[in-house]
């Protein structure tokens, strides 16, 4: 089964077309700078390298309707037909408490999504847009949708809940969703197959570290607390976002720095994070390199801030759920930065955690086992893969 | 030596006169509602039970002429002669990263008290008038100030640092300093003498649990890291204060819901923690009574999430130490609420903590020991004392 995954940002459409059954990405690309003067496009399949144009892509419908002429193009396309495409599989932002899994798109989920832009105020937009654009284009095709706050559904209300006045919970739906689920279910349920093991054996702690960050506890295969809040500002420190904070120091950034809140709010979501700490890059491969190369301190310093939260992250999981079995690094730089998961596995005897350092080195595609020969907690790196999840999910949903 | 220690809030004193060989409270009390029309003058001692009067005092300088009178009486008073008054200990709040340890007040401490305004501006404002009018009262008799923010001076910068713009510590200071330092160094100095351990041995998370609380992690005699911040909005739940939030929650108040930033700053401050959560009450006693005797469920649930967080912190603790021997409960809540030191001592079995739950269940002052009889984590209900520890403290300065 043939099916096209897309991602529907602001001003950008990602897609993937898969085959599900082989897993294999047949073609995949993205359309960028959509409605600015002039937009890129970016395709790529096995027999047709990266192709990188500027072209001008009014709005959503036109980077779809570009994005479909591509892959069905007689040259150099993938599929001879639009009909070959069985399905389309949305990755989509916030839909509240609606919703604890996939759903097929219809009415009612659009109704939804509408509902839930004060939580999502980027975000469900754009995915709306995307939407529509699609059931314009292929209205006979069946869409379905993958929250991203869909897996952390599971999460107890010791864990969702703000200690705010309970009205701003049961009136403005103030509480902690979370975020990145499709990589936390993806890798989590990865970890049981790679070990084994039944899903409700096991106790996961999942650190998806890319750009965004955000840690899952997940116990029994299900999310029950994660870093991410009501947006994806809080938790772990990121490029430019950064995490946990004082709920005092935004306030303080008002009365006392006389500051505005817009003012505020771009400071915490685009110049903090390892970007403002290390006053350098929001690259972690730069932090890197300075730290291992040059013994730069400010930038130590920074990636000392980095893996301390990761480590607390990790304690505060473990009791959580009473113990864990397998930590789980994911994302473009906990798949690819030794030393960070060396830094986080480093003084966690106390629970006989240790890793194996040969591994951790190597520099290897796939799933690795990085799991030290004494230790008694499993720790792996598992490449997550968004789009092969939402895939499968579509897949599942539409042939129920 | 016979030291007055005296605690200055915005309108209010707390006072206590404490013979510091003996550990004898002489005298105690707390004048309150300072500067309204009508302000509450409360004494007591040994001899003399307590009285409540109404009385009229203008200011803190007023407030202290009150409280020495009634110490120096003929009559109910405990001492003959002001002179028998050898020092003064102030309990302060803030002294930025100025000083690790107690001083004796001179103009440079007042001017540093003065910087730090910014980082305190309710606390350090009413610290200053209180030592201003002793050092007018009682020119000739030295003065000792103990900060509720230098014990925590020890934390390592990965535990201080907020993933900020830097220049915002650089230039405004903004980092966690923590605070209750006294009460956290007291306990876990007891804790080690109890134990009779070096405290170079130990890793000992101190959890003071009052109307505020904090929790410190103190690894051999020093805080290393603490959940209170830049001020004590952050980290547990509290019984008006929110503790920990997603930072994006005070700017969403203000963008998608409408708040202003002060209204925000009250909700956060005062209409939150327990108190927001479960709509009835701050005070954890009636909390408890509406969990145990009527099984309210919103009740219950406020008090499931301001049990999680704590284990939440204790995990998080143990992994910045790699590794806990000792879970000390201290403060109101603390030291007087079994169940709440049941639930968080329970489903702790990956750390091999375990509570003797009938040790933990008797009313009995002073130190308890709480630990399971397999326990590999020490378990100790230790009564706070910062009145004692800050005469402690000023004796040894005064004496130096």
């Amino acid at each position: 089964m043939k099916i096209l995954v897309i991602n529907c940002g602001s001003s950008s459409v990602k897609y993937q077309l898969i085959n599900v059954e082989t897993e294999v990405v047949l073609a995949e690309g993205v359309a960028e700078k959509i409605g600015e003067s002039f937009s890129l496009f970016t395709y790529k399949s096995k027999k047709f390298t990266k192709k990188k144009a500027e072209t001008n892509l009014q709005n959503h419908e036109e980077a779809i309707e570009k994005i479909i002429e591509h892959i069905t193009n007689k040259k150099n396309g993938v599929i001879a037909n639009i009909n070959e495409i069985q399905a389309v599989g949305h990755r989509l932002v916030h839909a509240g408490e609606h919703y604890s899994g996939s759903v097929k798109i219809d009415d009612d989920v659009l109704r939804v999504m509408e509902e839930c832009i004060s939580l999502a105020p980027l975000h469900n937009p754009a995915n709306i847009k995307g939407v529509k654009a699609m059931q314009k284009i292929l209205p006979d095709v069946d869409q379905c949708g993958v929250f991203d706050t869909a897996f952390h559904q599971t999460m107890p209300a010791k864990a969702y809940l703000y200690a705010l006045p309970i009205e701003l919970y049961n009136k403005h739906k103030i509480r902690r969703y979370g975020f990145h689920g499709t990589s936390h279910k993806f890798v989590s349920q990865k970890a049981a197959e790679y070990l084994q093991k039944d899903p409700s054996e096991l106790k996961i702690i999942t650190c998806h570290i890319g750009n965004g960050a955000s840690i899952a506890a997940v116990k029994a295969g299900k999310s029950v607390d994660t870093s991410m809040g009501l947006t994806p500002l809080e938790g772990l420190v990121m490029g430019t976002r950064c995490g946990d904070l004082d709920p005092a120091i935004p306030i303080h950034m008002q009365k006392v720095l006389g500051m505005d809140v817009d003012e505020v709010n771009t400071i915490l979501n685009k110049k903090s994070g390892i970007l403002g700490l290390s006053a350098l890059s929001k690259d972690m491969r730069e932090i890197e390199d300075k730290v291992l190369q040059e013994k730069d301190p400010t930038a130590t310093r920074a990636l000392e801030v980095y893996v301390y939260r990761i480590k607390k992250y990790i304690g505060s999981y473990t009791a959580a759920m009473n113990g864990v079995d397998v930590v789980v690094f994911t994302g473009g730089v906990g798949e690819n930065m030794p030393i960070l998961r060396e830094m986080v596995c480093s003084d966690m005897d106390y629970l006989g955690m240790q890793l194996n350092k040969q591994a951790n080195d190597q520099v290897k595609s796939g799933i690795l086992d990085l799991t030290g020969k004494n230790s008694k907690v499993k720790i792996l790196k598992i490449p997550t893969n968004e789009e092969l999840m939402i895939a499968m999910e579509t897949k599942r949903i539409i042939e129920k």
